[in-house]
C-alpha cells in the first residue's frame, strides 16, 4: 500500500522566561539560534500568562529561566511555559534552571517541614519536563530528585580557572570553606588548584560554661596565606563576609570569595563590599543589575558552558565529556 | 498470637496560608475548632518557609489559603504546606481554595498557550492532595480537571438571598450578565429571584463599516428595571462598570452588582465607587483591606458555608444536601 | 567501536473503527494515504476484536473513529484499537474522535454524578492514547481534560461560510442561540457572519402564579430577520424545533439551523424535517445514513479539515495556521 | 489545644448495574443490607448516566456488575459508577465482577492483537478501583493484570458438590476438559472428587495426508463412565457440545456438563439441550434469563459465596480461608 | 528567525550484564555490532556497580540479561543498568531477558502470596523500561503484565526443527507434557510435528483407600513409540526425568526431552544423564556451563533469533513476521 | 435504609525477612508483639518465595529488613513481601529498613552512572509501600528520593551518649571526621558531647612534584586529645582504620571509632581490631555475627528507637518527638 513518510528532522527551539532574559540571549548567540518570540505579562491580579509566537509541534524545547526573587513568580512563569510546550506538541522539553529552586530546602531539617527542593522536581516533572539542566547544585543528591535525566554543569573548574590566573601564587593559596557542610567542596577546588591545603570555619562554644554566646573559629592553617573562600551561593552574605573576618583575625594574608550563585539578597552587596575581600568572583546563573554591581566584583558569564550543554543534548553527543567523565 | 490494635479515631485539623489569616480564623470559629499553629516565612531571596508546630500524623488536614495577588506566592506556599503534610503523614489532606486560582485559563483561546486552571490541579495532586474544595468556579467544568473529589461549594444562593432582601419589588428586577459568557449563570440567578427576565450586555460592530470601533448593546428588557449583574468575579472592574453604564444609558432604573470573588485589582475600587451601581455585593473568598472598602460595598462571609462543608467531608455526611442536591 | 544506525525516518498510519469507515476513507484520499487493512468483528457475547494486518512498528498512528449509537460500542473499539497499536510498537498514537463522546456530562450537573467526559479523557489515556484530536467540544474546557496535546478543530467557519453563502442578505441575519448556554458561541458566528446581532430562547416562569408551567420566551430582537440558529450538535431535536416554533411564532422572518454533530436520535430526523427551518446544516462527524437524509438537509464534509491537521501534526507544522492563530 | 474527632466508623455500601440486578439483591440479601438505589439509563444517543441517590462519601463501595451482551454497554456503564463514586468520595471502591470481561483475550495470540484482559484491568483502576473481585478466571494470571488486591473466589467447589450429589457412583467418574488448555482445570475438579481420572478432547490431523480434515478424538480411559466435562464458561457451545458427541462415539456412559459462566450466545441453548448431556450444570455469574432455561439446566446461586467474600473484605477478615487457604 | 536542526539518525547500543556475556556476544556478533564497554563489579558489601564506558545518549538501547542463580544479582543488576540508560538519556531502552524471572509465580497459589511475575514487570518499568523481549514465557499471559511492548520470540520451532532431524520416523512420535499444565503447549509441538498424537503424565490416588501413596500415570498411547517430552524449562529435573521413567515404563521406545530454558539446579544434571532419555534439547537462554554439559545433552542457540529480533526492532519492521504472524 | 457498619479498628503487623530476625525479634518484643509466622526460602534456581500465615488484611503492616551481603538477596526479599502485603490487602505499608542499601549511590558522580539510591526508593514504590524507616541514612536527601513518609531515626544520640559514658574527660575530646565529606556529621556529634572541638583526615599532593603519591594529614588540633572518630558505617574499614593511624601519627591520646551501621565487609575486622582503637562502637542495623565480634567492639541495640517509632506512627503520634523536634 501507499505509505506516506517523513525525514523525521529535528530542531531545536529555546524559550526564555522574563527573570534573566540576557542569559538567554547569550545562549542563544553562543550556539547562532534565536530566543523564541514570546508574549509574557502579568495580569493584573498576579497571574502569568505566556503564549509562544511560532510553532514547537515536534521541536526540542529548552525553557531557560533563572530564579532570583521574586522565585515563586519565576518559578510558575517556568512551569505554566513547561505546560505550554506540552500542550503545543513539542517533542521533548529540557528545563535549564542554571540556579536550581528551594536547593536548600532538601531534606527535613526539623520534623512536619517540606523538602522543597524534591516537590519542585516533581513540579517540573508534573508540568511536563522531560530533563533538567542546572548548574552546580547545592548538594548534588538533588540529581537523584527528578525522574529522569539531569545533566549537571559545574561551574567550578571555570571559576577555579580565573583564580589561578588572578592569584599571584598558587601555592599560597588555601581553600576555605565557610562553614562544615561545604568541605567537600573545597576539597574539589583544592585539586583544581593543583592541590592546595583546605581549612573550614567552625562555630564554637565554650563547653565549660553553658549559655557561653558561640564564636567562630578556623580549623586548619591559613596564617600569611591566601584564603579562597568558597560556596555554592551567596545569599544575604552574612556566613561568608563573616567568614572573611574571622580569616583575617587569624592571619589570613587575603581573601578572595568564589561562589556560583549571586543571589545577593537585602544586605548582600553591602557586606560584601564591605567584607574586606581582594575579590568576589561568582557567576550569572542569576542576574546581577547594575545597583548590585561593585568594585572587586568579577562576574564571569556561564552562557558558554551552558550553550555547549545544550548543543551535546541536542546532538546526542556526550555531555559528561564537558567534565572529563565526571558528574558530580 | 496476641495483637497491637488502635481504635482507628479520626481528628481534623485546620492549617492556612498567610494570604487571608482571618477567613480561616473564621471557619475554625464556625467548627469550633483551632488553625494549627504554623511556622510560615519568606526568605531574602524569595524562597518560602512553612513548618508545623504540632503532628499532624493521621490527621484529615484542610489546608485553607486564599488566592490574591501575589497569587503565585500563596500558590507556592499552598503547594508546600501540602508537600509538608504529605511527608509527615497526614491521612488525607483537602486543598480549600476559596477562589481557584487560574480559573480564567481554561482552555486555550489561541495555540501555544497554557490550559493554566489544569496544571493548578494536577500541581495540588503532584504535591499530594487528595480532595478539592472551591467556591463558584469560573467554569465548572473546572471540577473535572482534578484527578479526584471536588466538592464545589455555591455562592450565589447566598448572594441572591442578600439581593432578594435589600431590593424594594424583586418583581422588577431583570438579571443581566456583563457579556456573552455569563448568561448560562445569569438563568441559575434568575430562577433563584423567582424567574426574573435575562438580559445581557454584548459587543457590536457596524457590519457595513469595516472597522467601524466597537460598540456595546443590550439584549433584553431592561427599560425601567432594577438590574442585578452578576458575574463570578471582579478583576479591574472594567467590564462590569462599562456595564453598568451600558445599562444606565439603555434606560436601566438602577443597578445592583453581585459577584462571589472580589479581586480587585488596580482600578476596580475607584471605577466600582464611581460606577453608578446602588450597590456592589461580593463575599470574602478573598481578602478585601480596609483600602478596598468603599460605601454601597456589601461584603458576605463565606466562612460558614466553607465550615459546614468542611464538617461534611469531615463526618463523611454529604456536602451536596448544602445545596439540595444541585452540585454545578 | 562500530555502531549500527537507521536514518530514523517516520511513517504516517490511519486506523479506522467500523462506526463510520466512509470518514476515515474520505480523509485518507485527501491525504493520499490508505487506511490500514484491519481485521475487526464482535464476538457473539458482544466482545469486540481488533488486529492490524500491517507492522505499525514505529509509525504515528492516527485512530479514526466517529461515536453515533451505540455509541459505548464504539468507544471500547477504540480503546483497544489503542491498546493494540501501544503493544505493536507505534511511536506515537493520536485519538481522532471528531465528536467527542459524553461531552455534556463535563461536570457534576448534581452531587453524585460521574463527570464522564474527563473519565473519558483517562481512559484513552490508560489505553495508550498520546494526543487528542476533537471538533468543536461541547466545552472548550475538555481540552484541559486530556493530559497531552489536543488539537481542537473548528468547523464554525466551514458552516458559517456555507451560510453566507445560501443567504441573500447577510445583513437581515439574527444568530440565535437555542438556550442560555450558548451565547458565546452565538458570538463567535456572529463575527464570522461580519457581524450579526445576537438572540437566545430562554425559558420564563410567571413569577407572581407559582407553579405556572413553563413558557419560552425570545431574548433580542429577530422579527422579520433570518435567524441562524445555532448548536454543537443535535440530539433529539427537541429544543432546537422547539426553537424554530418560537422564533416563528416571535415573527421571525425564516430559520436556518446549524449545528457540527448530527446524532439525530429518536425523533430528531421527523422533528427537523417539520420544524419549518428552511435548511439544516451540519458536518459529517457522525454518520448521517440514507434514512436520516431529508429534504432542506444539507452535510458538509469535515474530511478536509481533519486530514489538513492530520498532515500538519504529522509534518510537524501548526494547525493552530489552520484557523489564523485561534484556538478555542 | 481543642481537637475535633470522629470515631471513624467505616459503612458498607452495595451499588449495582443494570446487566443482572437480580444477583445484586440476592447478595444484598444474604449480606442483610439493600442495594443503593440508583438512576440510571441510557441516553437516546447510547450514552449512559448513572447518579446514587444517597451519600457514599467515606463508604467502602462494592461495585456489582454481570457482563452479559452487550458486554461493552455495562462494562462503561460499571466504569461510570466507578468514576462517580470516586469523585463522590467514597473511601475504597472495589469491583465486583464475576464474569471477567474480555478474559479470553489474556495473551496476544498474533502480533498487533490488543490484550484486552490487561486493558480492562487497567481502565478499572483508571476510573477509580482499588480492589478486584471475579469468579473462576479464564486464566489466573488475570490475577496479576490488576494492580491492587484481586479476590478470586472459586465456584469449582459449589459445582463439585453438585455433581457428588447426583452421581450415583463418584467411583466411575472421569473429569474430561473439552480441549488442551483446561487440563490443569480438570485435575483441579478430579482432586475435589476424590480423584477421578483425566481425560480431554483434541482435535487431529491425519499425518500422512496433507489437508486431511481435522478431526476429534479423546485421549484418555471414558469408555463406559459417566464423564463431567468441565469448562470456565459456555459461549456459543460449539466446542462443549462437540466434545459431548466425540464422548459419546467413544464410548462414554454418559455426560455431565460443568461451567461455571453461562455466556449462552447464539445458538448455545440449542447445541446443549440437544447434546444429548444428561445434565448441564453452570452458576448464575451471568444472568439467564427465562428463554435460555432448559431441561437438564441447572443453575447454582453464586451470591451466597459473594456476600461471605464481601463480608470477609468489609471486615478484614480472611476471604482465602473460604476456600482452605487454596488460592488460584 | 534561524532554526538549529539534526537529522535525527538513530542509532543502536547493545549492553549486557554480566550473568550470560557469552550470548550478549554472539548477539553482537549476529548484529555487525558489539557490546557497550561497560564497568560492572560487586562491591564487598553485595552492592552492585554500573557504568557505560562511551555515551548512550539518543540511542536504542538494549539491555542484555540472562537469568540463572543467583538470579536476584542479576536482576539487580539489569535494573541497575536500565536506571543508568535512563538517567543517560538513552531514547528507547529494551529489556531483553531470554528467561523471564520469576515465571512461575504468575498468580497467588495460594492465599497472601505475591505475585512476583507482575512484580518483575513493574520494577523494569520503574526502572526506565520501554519494551521487553522474551523466549517461551512460562504462560503466554505475562505478556499482559508489562505495561507496554512485548516482544515474545518462540524457540519451539527451533527445537522442534531440531527433533525432526534427529528422530528416524515422525510418524511414530508422541508429544507428551510431563504434567496437566503443559498439555495446550504439547499442543502446538505436535502442530510443528505435523501432527503427532498427544499425552501427558499424571499423579493419581486411590480414589478408594484414602491416604495411598500417588502414584503417576500416563494419559494418552506411548506404547512403542518415540516420546518427545517437552517442556518451557527444566529446574532441578526432579518432575521430567520422573517423567522419562513413568514413559519407559509404560512401554515408551525411547524418549527425548526438550525444553527452552536450561535452569539446571542442584541435582539435575545427575538426573538427567541417568535419566534413561536418549537426548536433551535445550537453548541457551541461560547459560550451561561446562561442568552442566553431558553426553546426549545438545544446546542450540537462541542468538541468531534474538538477533533477529533486535534488528526488527530498530529498523521498525516486524518481530511478528519471524513466526509467520502468530504470536503465542 | 439499613446500614452494615464496622467500628474501624486499626491493627499492627510486623513481618520480617531472613536478614536478620533477630533484630524483629527484639523489637516485637520491645512493642509486646510478636513477629508474624511467614513462609519464607530459596528455590534452587535462586527465586525467593513468601507466604504470610495469617490474614493482614486491613492491617498496618512493617515490613523489617536488614541489608548485609548479599544486600540483593535481601532486597528483593523485601520487594516481594510487600507485593505479597499489598495483594493481601494490607491497609498500610511501611518500610523498615534501618540500612538504607544502596545509599552511597545517592549522585551520579561520573556520567552514565546510575542513581541507584533513588532506585531503591522507587522500587519500594512501586512493589506497593507508602511509607520508609531508616536510621542514619548516608546523606539525609534521601529522604526526598521516597514519595511519601520517611520517617528518618537517628542513633547518633545513642551512640554519643554511650561515648560520654566511657570517656574520662569530655574536655579532652576531639570530634574527627575521616574524610571531608563528614564534617557536617561531625559537628552534630560535636555539638551532642557538648561543644566538642572539630577535625577530619584528608588526602594531600605535593603540590610542586606531579604524581608524587598521595598522603594523609590531619586538620584540626588532636595533639593529646581523645579523638571520636565518627562515620555512617564501617564497610571494608579501610578508610576508618587509615584514619586511626594517621591520627596516632599526628599525636592523638587515643581513638575511639563510632558508627551506626556495621557493614563489616571483607577484611574489616581484621583491621578494625588491630587499628589501636580503644573502642569500636556500632549498632546492629545490620546483623554482627559471632565471628565477627572482636574485643573492645560494642554493638548497641537499635530495636528500642525502631519500636518506639513504630509504636508512633501506629498511634499516629509525632516520631519528631523522639529527637525534640529535630529531623536531620
Amino acid at each position: 500500500m501507499t505509505e506516506i513518510t517523513n525525514p523525521g528532522e529535528k530542531k531545536m527551539v529555546l524559550v526564555s522566561g522574563r527573570a534573566h532574559p540576557e542569559l538567554a540571549e547569550q545562549i542563544a548567540t553562543e550556539l547562532g539560534n534565536e530566543v523564541l518570540p514570546t508574549s509574557a505579562y502579568t495580569f493584573a491580579n498576579g497571574e502569568t500568562y505566556v503564549r509562544f509566537e511560532h510553532s514547537v509541534r515536534g521541536a526540542d524545547a529548552f525553557v531557560i529561566q533563572s530564579h532570583p526573587a521574586p522565585i515563586n513568580e519565576w518559578l510558575m512563569e517556568q512551569l505554566i511555559m513547561i505546560d505550554s510546550l506540552k500542550r503545543a506538541s513539542a517533542r521533548s522539553i529540557t528545563v535549564v534552571s542554571p540556579f536550581y529552586p528551594y536547593a536548600r530546602q532538601d531534606k527535613k531539617h526539623k520534623g512536619r517541614e517540606p523538602i522543597s527542593a524534591r516537590l519542585i522536581s516533581d513540579l517540573y516533572k508534573t508540568a511536563g519536563a522531560d530533563r533538567l539542566m542546572s548548574v552546580d547544585l547545592h548538594t548534588a543528591q538533588i540529581q537523584g530528585f527528578f525522574d529522569g535525566p539531569v545533566d549537571h554543569l559545574m561551574a567550578i573548574p571555570l571559576l577555579a580557572q580565573h583564580v589561578k590566573e588572578s592569584v599571584e601564587d598558587v601555592s599560597n593559596v588555601t581553600v576555605v570553606s565557610p562553614d562544615t557542610g561545604r568541605v567537600r567542596v573545597a576539597e574539589q577546588w583544592a585539586d583544581l588548584l593543583g592541590g592546595a591545603p583546605l581549612a573550614f570555619v567552625h562555630k564554637t562554644r565554650d563547653i565549660n560554661v553553658p549559655n557561653k554566646a558561640v564564636s567562630k573559629t578556623v580549623v586548619g592553617d591559613i596564617k600569611g596565606r591566601t584564603c579562597v573562600l568558597i560556596d555554592d551561593m551567596i545569599d544575604t552574605g552574612g556566613t561568608i563576609s563573616g567568614a572573611v573576618q574571622v580569616l583575617k583575625d587569624h592571619g589570613a594574608k587575603d581573601v578572595i570569595i568564589a561562589a556560583t550563585h549571586p543571589v545577593f539578597s537585602g544586605p548582600a552587596v553591602e557586606r560584601l563590599s564591605n567584607s574586606g575581600a581582594r575579590e568576589v568572583i561568582v557567576t550569572n546563573t542569576l542576574p546581577v543589575p547594575e545597583e548590585h554591581q561593585f568594585e572587586n566584583l568579577t562576574v564571569l558569564s556561564i552562557a558558554p558552558l551552558i550553550a555547549r550543554a545544550i548543543k551535546e543534548v541536542f546532538d546526542e553527543g556526550s555531555v559528561t565529556s564537558l567534565f572529563n567523565g565526571r558528574s558530580n
